[in-house]
């Protein structure tokens, strides 16, 4: 067999893997939008079986033997050739699922399910201590699974590579640092002033008119209605079955504009990246987004840097009060732009600003670090939290419900890994974005009138198309030609809220 | 290993088909009602993976060895045990899928997507001469089909016993002859007398009152909306993911208040039969229905003999009359059960009404058999189809765009075992409901007051709860103490409509 047969060969068993994976997903899909309630044991049953065939089928050592039989041809062409980075990234697949003996995968699995169990009663009962011998089997899952990945130099190494490929412990740690002490004399001065009045958005918007406002929002950014939709669900998400049928979800609140308006351009954000992946990957490994970091960094370029932008409401606010005409009478485009970037002290991470949110995400994911390090221990988590919220915020929850308890991350999948790259994110979003606009300085302006192809193209054509080819350092390098940095993203913060307050 | 582990054993291989089926099953629902359009090339590929890797499991020889190893065990036991049951149809399942190489198989299908693209071009172009050489092939196929079942009777016999187990050729033609026999004069009668006047549901219906309604019907009649959904689709379907999951989709003419009512009630007599299988079937090869003929026999009982007798309308039409007061003023029971009842001759089966169905269908049955038998050549169709037509219905197609090229089933399937199902249907639901009616003389009461639990009920214990336990002949016989008789179904057509007209 030539290389070529043998690349076809590995590509038609990983389109399998890839054809039950979205299965998988068309499923999940479902089961959060049109299923009814009856249909829920089986569901279950039909999406774990899913996943498990997949999993066989990823982990077929036939697969193995192709990938070694690759290595010269793939050896033979350069980095960025399509060839030699689909064999590259589904070795990256292989090993991964490979290393993991399946039956450590079922165990903790099924521990996943109990201790996910035991949160969704212990958070509304304010019970930590019901999750502590969950969370501390966690943790020794959590190492073990690192574990399979020796060689690293801090246990969360591996954790953090599943998600960020390319980035560590040791990197993301000192990333945090300076941003951290960026960071927080920006919250704290802004803390200390008048807080913004943000009343205009919370009056009564009727569901059935903000739909139909954000659906021309999305639309109007790039979200294509040919190759996606748009429903409703408990937790906005987005999800992709293949380039051509990437779907966004929603949540309305009446009393409070922002929920749909920005947890719309967020998740169209993700779904812009996802389409703009080459039709030609569709199937392969390199379909889909580098990483979780560099997926946030495009739903929250969307959300926050273009969307939470004067510029954007420069144009949308007049369609927006011809939508709700009583509601947003002689509300100006300032006080507008003020109310939609108020920031404030938040004890919950989803419902955090702008400028708080990365304060959400250091603080756990040091918590991770010092939990799989041992020098924090599961049962002292809580006043952790406590402590480190009242100094980083200045205030400090009342309860674990609304502290410790408020992300399932932990409480259904690894300690390690899990939230680094909403930061990472933000960061790697501005930084994109400070790129794009030294290619076309006057994409501002054309988003102040309602134009956001060029952005969108400069996206697609240096970032989305390439799919999962580059790790985010790859990509960020060869977008921008500098290694991550937190420099665009101070920038960003300091002249963004320089206009709104006193800095 | 003892048989309790070999009998768990084969249920574990044989719920992993079933997810697979049912997930294709998800994907096939969301594709006709949600999915966007650039979804489609990639769907198409996910489904024909679900089905691929079912079949691939299906097969597996390890299902051959405990079937084997299961067959002391199954013998020791009652007929009607479940275990016993569920080796007798997993058997039956296996052997009809291993005794068929796939290559075969392979050669099949793809000549069948040939077959539905020129039928699709030829149907509107009126263009019987280009689907020809593909219906030759067809019929060659489907004759090789058959020669993997060999010890038939007769060459249709393998392919009847695919869709209705336990039917064969010859005992489908003579109840057909005796059918035939008895049904045409009674159509000939009514259709030489005047027919009947639907004027009155053919106004004006909004769509969105129409399906509340519809819904509303469904529901009454005893669909479980907890346990499934009603959606719109081009052409209505029921489809099952679970006991729990069981839905239907109808369409709407505004038009013509016809198609939305009784196309429901037809998907939810579907559907009634499907969510009334034993749970505990559930993922087994028992879950679902006893063959074609047996699911049709629910649909056309729930759509006919229920849904367009006069006591349903007796407790309806006053309902209907609140949702469409303008429409319906002065409409009186009588008028509106002829209407709704009004026989005509017609040249698409989809569109016949109850008594002239049968014609339809029988036609097709004969053609199909002189087919296989070489009988009849396929380019001497067109001409016999329209021969046939004038004979038995009194008009021929003008064209064979509403001739022989009207159903989909021929072009995209077999030839042989397609089309049994509907008449078979007919006459068991009529068996049916007079095995019900001894039961329960106050049925037809009932009906007229909205009630409709005890006839459901019955249906429930007797048919519905046994799945696929029981072929049809068996249920037959178990239900009603007799064979497949045409009795009950001519008896009740000559009460009905010597009611409506001069017989």
């Amino acid at each position: 067999m030539d290389h070529k047969k043998k690349l076809d060969e590995l590509k038609n068993r990983l389109r399998e893997v890839n054809d039950l994976r979205s299965a998988g997903a068309v499923l999940a899909w479902d089961q959060m939008t049109y299923m009814p309630e009856g249909g829920a044991p089986a569901r279950g049953r039909q999406m774990a079986t899913m996943a498990r065939i997949a999993q066989e089928k990823l982990i077929d050592p036939a697969i193995g033997k192709l990938l070694d039989d690759l290595r010269p041809h793939e050896e033979s062409l350069p980095f960025d050739d399509d060839d030699a980075s689909l064999v590259r990234v589904a070795r990256r697949d292989y090993e991964r699922a490979t290393r993991v003996p399946p039956e450590f995968m079922a165990r903790f699995n099924e521990h996943q399910v109990e201790s996910y169990q035991a949160w969704a009663t212990a958070r509304p009962a304010d019970d930590f201590a019901k999750t502590t011998p969950h969370l501390e089997k966690t943790l020794d899952f959590s190492r073990e699974l690192a574990d399979y990945f020796p060689g690293y130099d801090h246990i969360a190494d591996p954790l953090i590579d599943f998600a960020d490929t390319g980035m560590k412990a040791a990197s993301v740690r000192a990333l945090f640092a300076d941003l951290r002490a960026a960071q927080v004399p920006v919250v704290q001065a802004i803390l200390a002033q008048e807080p913004a009045n943000d009343s205009c958005i919370r009056r009564h918007f009727p569901e059935r008119e903000q739909m139909a406002f954000c659906e021309d929002v999305v639309r109007a950014i790039g979200y294509d209605f040919q190759r996606g939709r748009l429903d409703k669900t408990h937790h906005p998400f987005t999800i992709t079955f293949s380039t051509g049928d990437v779907r966004i979800t929603t949540r309305v609140r009446e009393d409070y504009l922002g929920e749909c308006l920005f947890s719309n351009i967020h998740e169209a954000g993700h779904a812009l990246y996802e389409q703009g992946s080459d039709p030609k990957y569709d199937g392969t490994p390199l379909a889909g987004g580098a990483s979780a970091g560099v997926h946030e960094s495009q739903s929250r370029l969307w959300e926050n840097i273009v969307g939470r932008s004067r510029g954007f409401w420069e144009f949308f606010l007049p369609k927006l009060k011809k939508v709700f005409p009583d509601q947003l009478r002689g509300v100006s485009l300032d006080a507008f732009h003020r109310a939609i970037n108020k920031v404030e002290r938040s004890l919950i991470r989803t419902d955090a600003d702008e400028v708080t949110y990365n304060l959400h995400i250091m603080l756990r994911f040091e918590f991770e670090l010092a939990l799989l390090e041992g020098s924090l221990a599961v049962r002292d988590l809580p006043e952790a939290w406590r402590e480190r919220f009242q100094a980083d915020l200045g205030i400090a929850p009342p309860d674990d419900k609304d502290g410790v308890l408020q992300d399932v991350h932990w409480y259904d999948g690894t300690i390690g890994g899990v939230f680094q790259g909403y930061t990472l994110g933000n960061v790697m979003g501005a930084q994109f974005y400070q790129a794009a606009l030294k290619a076309h300085p006057e994409i501002p302006q054309e988003i102040g009138r309602g134009k956001f192809d060029t952005l969108h193209a400069w996206l697609v054509e240096n970032i989305y198309r390439h799919g999962r080819k580059y790790t985010a350092p790859e990509l960020v390098r060869r977008v921008t030609g500098a290694d991550i940095s937190i420099t665009p993203y101070i920038q960003y913060l300091r002249a963004k809220y320089g206009d709104l307050y006193t800095l």
